[in-house]
């Protein structure tokens, strides 16, 4: 298969073969990886998707389902399906897939699907579904594959073998211990190496990293990405083995991660879906708005604390729009680099201190600069060396508090346990609007207004 | 291992243990991971980097110097090493993580190493340097397990066994024919799991997804995201097998486009070290302040364009600010959802019409939304209902404005081949800034002026 995007061609191949008989469909669809299915779905109707996944085979229609993002509700298409063809197809998926999909419904729903399916396969699922979606347990698959550590070579072999006939890929085998225990990790390559005496006792690699199922998943991802790992063992607090998650869950966790961190520092609610209808994106973006404009108001009323100012001095009015808006966007670089680093480690006291300690230092300088500009500006082109003075004063001001501001209130944030990226740039260019209508207006009501 | 973070704790006794001699040292430094380690060098002196390497065992030394972020030299620290321990480690690393190190340095200090090492390893390395850093070339590792197409299961196996002894791990095997050119894929556990007479042509799993050499690492990564892969071929124009990339470079790549689309939408350049000095910092980011400087220059001529109307209009000077602040803020939130989503899937020419077409309605709505609570405080605040009514058009207008730019300008840069995260905050807010300060001024120059 050669890689590559879908185009308009792709889904009007599919659009025309849902216009013909269920052969040619099924012919059509033959062609197309299940994620490539998962990503035209976006575009079909519901009863052209309901007929899609009765054609496939139950193993493509069960990944098509697990590949669609959760906002194109995988969970309404699967309840909508018919009972047998939805039973077979959620014993096909893997638990942790199989949860996220059904999570979604209300818990009468979830019922009627658990209800049809094998009782094993319902009670791991169950079990899934306690844990919360965004921790390590709500991530993690409890389908794995286990060796106890008493086991010899052969032994060890012919369990791995047989635990493998159902999972789709594995990479690491986990060793327990006769009360589940997890006692260290193997790789199946040291199993077909050793000796034929070894026993598993001598093979294991003892001390893995694990985590525990109620961790967050951003760290989760932090310490895969960390210890380059491709699958992390989850256990409870008594280090008994619960289930395992592996690095393209993680990867799905990162885009969205990051999706959020993007969305919040720009003030839009992180739940915002980015392909949603009009509708939630006004519901989303509305209340952020609404506190800008509160804050906006207040930094308004310092205009209006200096009117007579305003009217007098001529060009005022437009130089502090430059201030206040170079101000916001100083302020927004300092945050972003920031936030961006608080998100990838977390920092030391000195660490913060100097990443502060930098921005105002930045602050200053990229102020001195522009301030500079901005002087011989008034200086040439309005004659008025004293504004320029005014000017030049309130833009290194400005960029210092921008800097000072934009870095260290999501280091603040994060000490106290919160989000560092609500400290949107809304919330930031408070600061610096304040800052950047007050200063050239305080400075030019002094130095320039005759009293 | 517990997971856990590195505190000061950790960096004390590491600072202590250089203190003491090589001995104690070695004992401390068993207590970390590879990975651990490399973080710790992020605050430590170089000839103190110099002594740990030196003092490390081959194997987790050359890990700790893969492991070092690229901003922190580990290229300079290899360069300083005693010739005989840095061949050592040149040798133990993958060719990959060598290439990403040695790229670093000129191309002098390039040839000094590559002398010193085995002939076909440095030829293997010469032969990566050739690929641009940010491509699946650059990104993929040579050194992988493939078998010819003609072997039965023994020969699979006995082949497989024999090649892994080098390596760490392995996930896929690759299946070649006698011109090395890509056949398909196969598991380790299809080849255990087959019968004894089985050929590899029967296991082989035909047209797996891969990429070419000069693709951009950026793709690659959607691809693995979306298939699901945990490893990628990498061909030439010939489909002759060079070599794969991992799921766990791409986690690294993940992280570092994050970095980038988040600095670069908040006017950042792109290369900024995240824990980089001042200097850096300032020669990073003082480029795209003064072009906003230059763009709020273009905003403030609007002002000075209606300075009568500034000064006549009692309370206007304020409330043009909050209507352009809003309108930048509105732009942000538009143009952070549309940058996200565009970096997530390509959007068809449909889409991106819909996308346009649902933020001119939600600019519209909150605009409306937004300019009835500017409305009604003129109104009961001012006592002037004109003023409402020019304020309540112009917050409309420019969040509609917003709305429009924040969408399309990224969408039409990447329609044109450029990176659409260059649509910074500060370009679109250069557009609601003019409509910001010109649709209230211009507007309370018609209705509220006597003429």
């Amino acid at each position: 298969m050669q890689s590559f995007d879908l185009d308009k061609t792709d889904l009007l191949r599919i659009k025309t073969a849902l216009e013909a008989d269920d052969a040619e469909l099924e012919k059509v669809l033959k062609e197309y990886h299940a994620s490539e299915i998962a990503l035209l779905f976006e575009q079909l109707e519901q009863e052209d998707k309901e007929r899609i996944i009765n054609i496939l085979p139950t193993d493509v229609a069960s990944e098509v389902l697990s590949e669609m993002d959760e906002e194109h509700s995988p969970g309404e298409l699967l309840l909508n399906l018919h009972p047998e063809k939805r039973t077979e197809i959620v014993e096909e998926l893997d638990y942790d897939d199989a949860t996220d999909i059904i999570s979604q419904l209300d818990e009468d729903e979830q019922q009627e699907i658990l209800e049809d399916i094998d009782a094993d396969d319902a009670s791991s699922i169950r079990a899934l579904l306690n844990y919360a979606e965004d921790t390590a347990g709500g991530l993690m698959n409890s389908e794995l594959i286990k060796v106890n550590i008493r086991l010899d070579k052969k032994e060890a072999l012919d369990e791995i073998i047989r635990q493998s006939e159902e999972m789709e890929e594995f990479y690491t085998i986990y060793v327990v211990d006769d009360a589940d225990t997890l006692q260290g990790i193997l790789s199946i390559k040291d199993v077909i190496k050793a000796h034929a005496d070894a026993k598993v006792s001598d093979l294991v690699k003892r001390d893995p990293v694990y985590v525990r199922a109620e961790l967050d998943q951003e760290e989760v991802a932090r310490l895969i990405s960390q210890y380059n790992l491709t699958t992390i063992p989850v256990v409870d607090d008594h280090m008994k083995l619960l289930g395992r998650v592996t690095v393209d869950d993680i990867i799905d966790v990162m885009e969205q991660e990051n999706t959020e961190d993007i969305l919040k520092i720009s003030g839009v609610s992180e739940d915002e879906e980015l392909s949603g209808n009009w509708k939630d994106a006004v519901k989303s973006r509305l209340p952020w708005l609404v506190i800008n404009l509160a804050t906006a108001y207040l930094a308004a009323s310092v205009i209006r604390h200096f009117d007579d100012t305003v009217s007098q001095v001529k060009g005022i009015a437009a130089y502090m729009t430059i201030i206040a808006g170079m101000g916001g966007n100083a302020a927004t670089q300092a945050l972003a680099v920031t936030v961006r680093r608080i998100s990838l480690s977390n920092l030391t006291d000195s660490q913060a201190y100097n990443t502060v300690l930098k921005e105002f230092l930045v602050g200053m300088l990229n102020g001195a600069a522009n301030g500079l500009v901005v002087f011989c500006i008034a200086l040439f082109y309005d004659a008025n060396p004293m504004l320029g003075l005014v000017l030049f004063l309130a833009m290194t001001g400005n960029l210092i508090i921008a800097g000072i501001t934009g870095a260290s209130i999501p280091l603040v944030l994060k000490r106290v346990g919160i989000d560092p990226a609500v400290a949107s740039s809304i919330i930031i260019t408070t600061f610096t609007d304040c800052a950047g209508f007050l200063l050239p207006l305080y400075l030019a009501t002094k130095l320039l207004l005759k009293h």
